[in-house]
């Protein structure tokens, strides 16, 4: 199932262009062109998508819940059934993320001290304890290529001393993380842990994480607790700060972000890779991500549109299907309509990632930007003037 | 969108082995290959598949339903957008119900009477009248290659004098639709209307019905007020009597059936057409059909099991697939369960039907009858023995 089991953790700049990179990770199942966008694959599966289409559209890389994942099927049943990659029929890169922003918003009556959190599973009641070093053992049972730390993440807006307290934990838990890393065998398997800058929107806080965590020897470094309620640019704003304080020889990865604006905006911030569920969410939810913005299939405007979401599209989900057709779909509640639109969202997004990446490397980025920008502020074609 | 506009409606035998029968109809959309298992459709999509797979599974026709579309998006709509051919991707032959058994069974505040039947959508509230002219005219908007006459269908069991009703009423509506079929030009776009044969399960109703029918020139012939709630033996009874009266050279179709047991049984009877929601239905309630019989996916011995459904079927999602996983995903609630299983399930009806077909040419019918039978009385590969 992999592609080389051997080859270790390794991440190289290809170009950059401003502040935004175009790199290359590399990882035991394959490589991952960055800036990557990573489709969610919360329960072992990118919600109403076969694997082989996620792969076909472009993705290197996909992520796995390790809070979901620990609660059903259970680390400990993955790994006897030869872990993630094999589970869920996806031979290519997997990145799992610490399951702490899942516990700290999912679970009941959790508790959190120095130690870790406790919390009741939502599936069956569980008391389950969470620890750095549990969350590094779950994510080895899962045998992902790329591992989280377990961090503290706050809601925004936060007062200092509690953004303050939450990165100081979260830099304590960033060592035990790594002294469990490295005690399980993570680097000899070639596989990469990420420390996790935290600091609210403080803009000391975050370089004193940025610091702190440079010393220790991660693989890579995601910019956490952003994207968490905070207006667009108070989430810019800290990049801005964060980035530059972050080694330029490691990826960066920017956790749970976000639209296509906060992407090409994240990327001009010298960010490299995104997850978020808004593509696959949205497809469930009747909308549609295409170059002209974001469209509601569920306005009575599609009701009698032949035209297809996008005919200059190269995804069948795009250019095929008629907006009165997925309209029709999205009121009947067919699943036909989360698959197609799901589909055109998670091609959208490859098809933006694709453009980053190439106008990177022809430094050609703030055109493509501006461009980007433009054709979104265009808005969706005007409605079909019927007979 | 047509594989050939011009080309008329037509049946022929190909081989016969006891009163099975190999044939192939014609339709201004393709060839179909009977007996044939046609996946219902029901609004404008086999719930959970993009259409290209359901062909890929060797479907040569997919069944709309005429009481769900004329609600949503509406018969006039389709038509507008240039008919349910195009309107759902599927340039192949389509079949439509005549909206009847739909009204029956899922309509609110029904009457009947000799005109027709009045109903309140289900959709809207909205009070709408069906009448054998009305089905038609709606059918000719969707533009189906093989159109059902209106007719009453009632619940099994039924005092003799319901059923004689029913079955004369049917007769009457069936002489409307063949002169409305008539006068908006179906024969001459190539296009079939069936008679439906009804008599619940007495003999003589039965034969009279079907005798009655024969006198008319319709392209084809459907038994209707089957498969509602009789046990498959009683089923199976009224279609040895109710078979050798319909014409030898117009296809066959046993409306809403069934199981598989119940396709073979019924092809063994002389039947050249079924469609049925259990596949895909099925599908999404955990329950996979498969050589070994019917596999409850929900059930916990499928939780550590690594091998697939059917590891030597040729469908993906048969083979590909672990039972932990598809367990994990019915558990979990996840849209990939229904998308997987309901492929599986259609691949195998159309193994199924495949193997029917070619049992037949090859004048090994029984063999093949008696070997599936078989398969299925074995049941399902052991519980997987962990270690
Ligand atoms: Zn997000
Ligand atoms: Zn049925």
């Amino acid at each position: 199932m992999t592609n080389n089991d051997n080859a270790p953790f390794s991440f190289r700049l290809i170009a950059t262009d401003g502040m935004a990179r175009r790199g290359e990770i590399r990882t035991p199942h394959g490589t991952v062109r960055t800036p990557a966008f990573m489709p969610v694959g919360t329960q072992a599966t990118v919600k109403a998508m076969y694997p082989d289409q996620v792969r076909e559209l472009g993705s290197d890389v996909v992520l796995g819940n390790t809070y979901h994942l620990m609660l059903r099927p259970t680390a400990e049943r993955v790994a006897r059934l030869g872990g993630l990659h094999k589970f869920m029929n996806w031979p290519h890169t997997i990145l799992t993320d610490s399951g702490g922003f899942q516990v700290m918003s999912l679970a009941q009556l959790r508790k959190l001290s120095e130690k870790g959190v406790t919390f009741q599973s939502h599936v069956d009641g569980q008391k389950i304890e969470m620890t750095p070093e549990r969350s590094i053992e779950i994510q080895q049972l899962l045998g992902s290529d790329i591992q989280m730390q377990l961090d503290e993440c706050i809601a925004l807006p936060a007062p200092r001393e509690e953004a303050e307290r939450a990165m100081r934990l979260s830099l304590r838990w960033a060592e035990r993380s790594r002294v469990q890393f490295e005690a399980m065998g993570g680097p000899g398997r070639g596989q990469a842990l990420y420390g996790i800058v935290q600091g609210g929107t403080d803009p000391e806080l975050r370089l004193e994480s940025a610091g702190m965590l440079s010393q220790m020897p991660f693989e890579g470094y995601s910019v956490g607790g952003l994207a968490v309620g905070e207006p667009q640019e108070v989430m810019l704003k800290t990049l801005e700060i964060t980035t530059p304080a972050m080694p330029a020889d490691k990826p960066r990865y920017l956790m749970g972000v976000g639209t296509p604006e906060d992407i090409l905006e994240s990327v001009a911030r010298g960010i490299d890779q995104f997850d978020c569920v808004l593509p696959t969410r949205a497809g469930r939810h009747g909308l549609a991500y295409t170059r002209y913005g974001k469209v509601n299939l569920k306005n009575a405007r599609h009701a009698d549109d032949p035209r297809p979401l996008d005919e200059t599209s190269p995804c069948e989900a795009s250019n095929r299907y008629s907006r009165a057709y997925l309209h029709h779909l999205v009121k009947a509640g067919e699943g036909l309509a989360a698959m197609l639109l799901t589909w055109n969202n998670l091609a959208y997004y490859q098809q933006l990632m694709q453009g980053i990446r190439d106008a990177i490397e022809a430094q050609t980025f703030e055109e493509f930007r501006a461009r980007t920008r433009a054709d979104w502020a265009k808005g969706d074609i005007p409605p079909f003037a019927s007979r």
